[in-house]
């Protein structure tokens, strides 16, 4: 396993939730037998264990968690400890209501549910500090205990007045002086000047107000990140106040909007996330790719292997439509984290739980509780399959090829009021560029823009519309080095508090790219455009692709056009371009195009910039290809993510892939 | 009329609000003379008087009103009595606002509408008992007065403290121990555990908190309807106190949801209903069927007859369009309540309301006010024909089948988190289900899983999630005494408080039903299955049948396969069982199946399990049948519900019904 | 330009912000260099630069707002000068909350975005009255400043305690005393009535209350009307108390429906107004035809010519989808608003926002700020165009034809609960049937119900429900007089109070109809019905026309069918009629019928009525037809809203119409 943890094998389990059964031995015991029968040998523990930790203000109880830990111990099972302020007891909320949320209405919520207390409460910290250390030392030193799992899947935010405080402060520290941010806001527009800090208030709903300010609403966004990274500094330093030095992580979620993961890489030992595929909703091996995009999201948060650290073997049951999942979908998904970094395979949840909202979301041990059970017998199948994996040591995913996905950008393009309110189409594109280049046979690192570009061949930067303080300077260095980057339409827009560029865009790269961006078009739902092969243009490319959603017009200098537009106003005005400039080459896709244009130019660039590809054989569609090192050997992993047997041809591999199944080989 | 009652003849009338008109004796005289040429012999009245009644506080008038009832009574004509606490006078929401409700999101609504008093403010029901008190005081001893009726349409919910309050004292009665509840409940899930009846609050809206904590929903709802019925327990008491003893009611809704109306019945003297079909914007048939099952449910309360309370002789004007009614139609809707028990067919709204929301709704006399009017005349000819059916005794309708549907149940499927959130299909397999035993020419009873099962022959019980208590009991002395049981998918999978139970399922019957529900799949929108029919199966079942929505895979033990499933992994594992089991057999229908699967499966029971018939002859789809004892004759309705005519080959009737005919004949 | 601004030149340009680039003096000076080449003649200042002009509580700052007005004017441009009331300063809302609306949920808004204050606070009032005359007083006399735009875009409505006595106050000076009102409001349905004024409330939301009381919300809209007014009296009071007597206008909305506009009519100069057509996102033709409409709309305000205040050259930012505009369009759209009665094309914006909600919004100078911007050019050429066409002296609209579109009228049939909820197509049958007036080459002229209709040849009055006081009136004069008198379905249903007319309808007018409206049929989504012609009737007229939506039935007395129902039980009826009486004809059309009737209809009616038509040839589809008087010379203008270049062979033009272009030719 890891580096972090310092264990060889690769981990299997998942959470656990005995506090819900310790008036039921007879479930406990018969747990860790079918736990052992699975190669289980690690569960995450008290994850919303809070009441049962301390019922009573200041009365604590870990006699119970101690005998469960060491009775997994003694069976070869290995914990992950959880700070349980993801939810907090009755009586905690009854005498502290401070401790909750205030919501964008400006009203606190009542107790219920679980992760809504707020992030700059003095007590609700103070209270949190406490059940932690105690934990810590309680159980801290335990040799079962081999991570911190701090609260679980942070995110939200808190409006009351101690967090909009925090803001105005967080606001000075930023800009210095109220003069520069009203200059750098421009809040001129709208009589909206400030006089002082003091008078900035948080992003209301639509009803109370301030709902469309820009800078206020993105730098809000920021600040969410740093006071929730506040707030698990506080949760960290208990457990080291106690003495305990053991790894700590936080489990993350999808895509999750709500803060910037990459601001976490120097606070997380190890990155962990919940991965929730919609298997079978949609075609699985986009299914695949899309899951393939967030394996490789995490693992480029700290550039590191990760750890999955929930998912399900079957249907979830919070999903408007829960859909069994296919034999062997479960094996191959959890093989599919493993080639993209994880270190681990975990679910939510071990066993179902007995009542309440989650009671139907599936689990390796199901309500009925016996071993000839589908889905158990395939978690049994899985874990003996990561047994026979053997060490993993951590084992890197090696790559040329970045993929600039940067939150503050995105969360600038949510807001931006234009050109397509509706859908900028923020996903849709970065699936199906990161989808080319997987078909390309490549393995792709995420990135953002505080990253550095030096060091990859290859770099993507789709939907740039607004450019971190430096990334212009980035890219520009890296083509000039003999780089080359592929960006889209709605590029060097903007800067970092979302105020225009003036005079032409993209800003400081029109030399660069070689052309300066004029017009941008927003394309009504259904209609579907042509964008055409220009003469001469490279013959891996089609005579023509369509598109929809938008598109940008550019008026080129040195670029040359490889396809023009051939619809509306603009038909014949150039729509795709490259640019040579220094020892590199910048390439500016101006429309939304469909799925095969992305294929057919990464097939063309890599072939052109002689990039490594994993096997320089093209695979059928519906099986993904990934290749990562497992102790000094690298490893491709082939994966059918189809209901059809598929037939392989490679140096690597020849023979077939049934519905569902995962070869892995070793590489030439 | 109805035993309770006391009168022979079918009442003919509905709500009469003079109280708007009191300046216009014209009007007043003129629909005197109008009701009396269509035979209506029974109005409500006062059921929004309130301010008419006591227009100052303390200062009460019911000269007004003994002058109408005298009218009335002089003219051939009942009054059926309101108390008039559905709607409350402005002075009253002044003076003490907390007469007026909290909504769920915790705050207290304004003055508006009607139908939002609070169930526990004691100023309320002492306001509400002493205008009730008055009233019987002064006119409940008037002949002219044969039944109270008592508010208006009861529903929703009221959140304030004072009935948060009766909650927890309701709880404590229900668990005696907070221990027990947390127990029940297993409140350790997300660390909600309570250490007293005091922390336990109402549910809340999603933004402030408690939205799916499952147990509390399901005992919220149950409260509801037991503060709702003890609110009318209060209103009852004071016409009792004032020496009053005549018979009440109060108008139930539409397959309500907030009410779980089976509870009222021992303190309704008879049932009665307001019915609203949506006529025309479906196939009418359709419509009718479902009406059908309205009107069974009704009479399913107090297992007798009942009263048509409200309904529309044209449009109604609330619908988002209001389509006009086919000639005929109105009295074939009239009749078909008749044929399904009821002694009444009443309107709202004898005349059209002059101004407000409901000035649009249609009436017996619209605001034109002639008697060359189409829908007066319509409203006439059916006076007639409900004056010529005479004497009705309250006439049983005959039954052998109970179809159980059970509204604890339905709540417990609304909320469940799983398998589909989007769409349970509880309205839509009911209907399938429900038609299919008509389409069989049966008459059916509704009951729920609080009745007795012994009696039927047949009982149909799909969807039963959620046992209560005993149930499961119940079908094993049923079937094990040679009943014919029918369940679906999702049978038996949680107990009252909606827990899981462990081990196999359906719980405590998977010897009944001869097989284990293993695995249940939710099928996404648009997604069409099939079953296949099982080699040796019965002819009467078609090779295969589509399905949609959800299905459930099983482990047969001694059930026998009648069908299998012919999709997804699944393809080939059992989807329709049968399973003999003592003296009778029990049916297992796996998977949310097209109509037509229903409608032979039935006819083959029926005919299989030697079932009595309304008549033999099965009948043209559109025709809708049913038969109801009017004094000792059993009388056979036969109800064309489409717009062509249709010709019947039957011994009880030969020859034709017209659009929208009815035929009432004596069954041979 | 117009008569009362006392300029004899069209006006072009535009909102121009120039407080948001006070540290950017090149941008000024390149801003009024791009403008003169662009013939710009006018902008508008300082509608949201309070915190420019009072960043400070009583410390006024105009020097730099002379600055810009004097250079402007020394280049030759004039200024159009607002008051700031629609967005106030920080400090302010923060000082004096009061001034912030309380929403109709009665919850108070925070500060932020704009157009949100309360219509009655005091201390608002007193704020507002200070900045207008301190800016009058500083600048008003400058030579520049012609007109002054009161505040911006009023809208909206206020809930606080203040308000609603106002709105108690209003009440009673319209009703006298409260039992009036009871009985005009009929309020004893639902036991709703009143002991005084003091009781009654705004109407609430559907979670708070009162949202359905018809003549309750009939008249808080009207008072709505009244307060806003009396506000914006309020400011102008500030101007002349100043000594300033230039002319005011307030920029309304593109069909405003939270406004009575025509009640402005006596306070306002000159109507202005912001047009922000969906170009391509429908038919452009379409959109041409809904603009005009517009156009015709503000023009029948005053009946004078008006001002176009904003508009956008390209695509705005707010819309879900911001779609670019095809060239030559911007200058089609401007000459469009010129045909119609524009005495001005104005633009927001002169110069794109750096930062916030707008930044994206097109303007005539981008945020790249060069010549070189294919927008730019297009306004440099419509701006030499405008220049071309000379004085326009206020030239009328020459009309024979009035189209009755009573705002009151349209609040009562939103709110009517009935016969169509979802939609009652007031929107559609006003396109259609103006659509319909304009294919028959007439200008429209459009009035509401208090306006005269004498003097017109045809009045056109569809989905006339509500008639105002007096409206039958005019009507049986107007066509008693020798009118030709047109309305549809659902006409003279209810009083002033949105009461029902009791006895046949239309109300006071079947004699002059020739027939009596009985029952009103609402169509479902989908449903398509056939009007036939009947026997004898006009050959203009087609064999069958589809309709939808809504019919009418209706029995005639006098009048002459000319089609009859196709479909439903009222196959055969009366669905088209006309009736002689007087000197005039009264034509009843039943049902909302498909485009192609509406314009056989009217041209049958326009030559039988001998209407003037602009000219007489029938254009193709695709061309609007206007004219109007420029100086003594009626001009015609032929504007060509398709893509492709129209052949047009009429006596005042021969030749083609390119894609988007516009010929204007003198009358012959």
């Amino acid at each position: 396993m890891n580096d972090v943890i310092k264990l060889d094998n690769f981990l299997f389990g998942g959470d656990y939730n005995p506090d819900q059964w310790l008036k039921s031995p007879e479930i406990l015991k018969k747990d860790i037998e079918m736990f052992v029968e699975a190669r289980v040998n690690v569960v995450s523990l008290g994850i919303f264990a809070w009441s049962a930790y301390e019922p009573v203000e200041g009365e604590f109880h870990f006699e119970w968690l101690k005998e469960i830990i060491d009775n997994l111990y003694n069976n070869g099972i290995y914990t992950v400890l959880a700070t349980p302020s993801g939810a907090r007891p009755k009586w905690l909320a009854d005498k502290y209501p401070e401790v909750l949320r205030v919501n964008k209405d400006r009203r606190r919520i009542g107790f219920g549910m679980r992760h809504n207390h707020c992030h700059t409460s003095s007590v609700y910290r103070e209270k949190v500090y406490i059940i932690n250390r105690k934990l810590a030392e309680t159980l801290g030193d335990h040799p079962g205990v081999i991570l911190w799992h701090i609260s679980n899947e942070y995110g939200g935010e808190c409006y009351c007045d101690s967090c909009q405080k925090a803001f105005q402060n967080w606001l000075k520290d930023r800009y210095q002086t109220i003069d520069r941010l009203n200059d750098e806001w421009v809040t001129a527009f709208w009589s909206h000047t400030y006089n002082s800090f003091e008078q900035i208030e948080a992003p209301g709903t639509m009803e109370l107000g301030e709902w469309a300010m820009n800078p206020l609403l993105l730098n809000w966004r920021r600040f969410v990140t740093f006071i929730t990274k506040d707030f698990m500094k506080n949760e960290i330093k208990a457990l080291r106040d106690a003495g305990n030095q053991k790894p700590a992580t936080t489990n993350f979620m999808y895509d999750y909007d709500g803060l910037n993961y990459k601001k976490f890489s120097d606070i997380v030992d190890i990155v962990s996330w919940d991965n929730y595929s919609r298997w079978h909703k949609f075609e699985d091996i986009e299914v695949a790719y899309d899951t393939a995009f967030q394996h490789d999201l995490m693992r480029g948060i700290k550039h590191k292997p990760f750890m999955l650290m929930e998912s399900c073997p079957t249907a979830v049951n919070w999903q408007s439509i829960s859909k069994l999942r296919w034999p062997r979908l479960a094996e191959t998904a959890g093989l599919q984290a493993v080639a993209h970094g994880s270190d681990t395979v975990m679910y939510f949840q071990m066993r179902q739980a007995r009542a309440g909202m989650e009671k139907l979301h599936g689990a390796l041990i199901s309500s009925y509780g016996e071993k000839d059970d589908r889905i158990y017998e395939e978690c049994v199948s899985l874990g003996k399959r990561l047994e026979g994996l053997g060490r993993c040591n951590s084992g890197q995913v090696p790559v040329q090829t970045a993929f600039v996905y940067d939150r503050e950008n995105i969360w600038a393009l949510e807001d931006s009021f234009g050109p397509r309110n509706k859908d900028m189409g923020i996903k849709s594109l970065t699936n199906k560029m990161y989808k080319g280049l997987r078909r390309a046979n490549l393995n792709v690192e995420i990135v953002d823009m505080e990253d550095e570009l030096t060091g990859y061949k290859l770099v993507v930067a789709p939907l740039a519309y607004l450019h971190r303080a430096g990334f212009a300077d980035k890219v520009r260095k890296f083509v000039t080095a003999g780089g080359v980057f592929v960006t889209s339409y709605w590029f060097g827009i903007v800067d970092e508090d979302d105020k225009m560029h003036l005079g032409a865009v993209p800003h400081e790269l029109t030399d660069v790219m070689g052309l300066r961006e004029t017009e941008v078009d927003g394309l009504f739902d259904g209609m579907k455009y042509k964008i055409l092969k220009a003469q001469g243009a490279t013959d891996k490319l089609k005579e023509e692709y369509s598109f929809d959603m938008l598109c940008n017009l550019v008026e080129p200098t040195t670029a040359k056009t490889l396809m023009t537009y051939g619809s509306d106003f603009y038909a014949g005005t150039p729509a795709v371009l490259v640019n040579e400039f220094g020892e590199g080459k910048a390439y500016y896709l101006g429309a939304h195009a469909e799925d095969a244009f992305y294929e057919d130019l990464f097939d063309y660039i890599v072939e052109e910039a002689g990039l490594d590809r994993i096997i320089e054989e093209k695979l059928p569609y519906g099986v993904e290809l990934s290749s990562r090192y497992l102790g000094d050997q690298e490893k491709v992993f082939l994966q059918n993510f189809t209901r059809n047997e598929i037939a392989i041809d490679t140096k690597v591999y020849n023979g077939t892939l049934k519905a569902y199944e995962t070869v892995v080989c070793d590489k030439c």
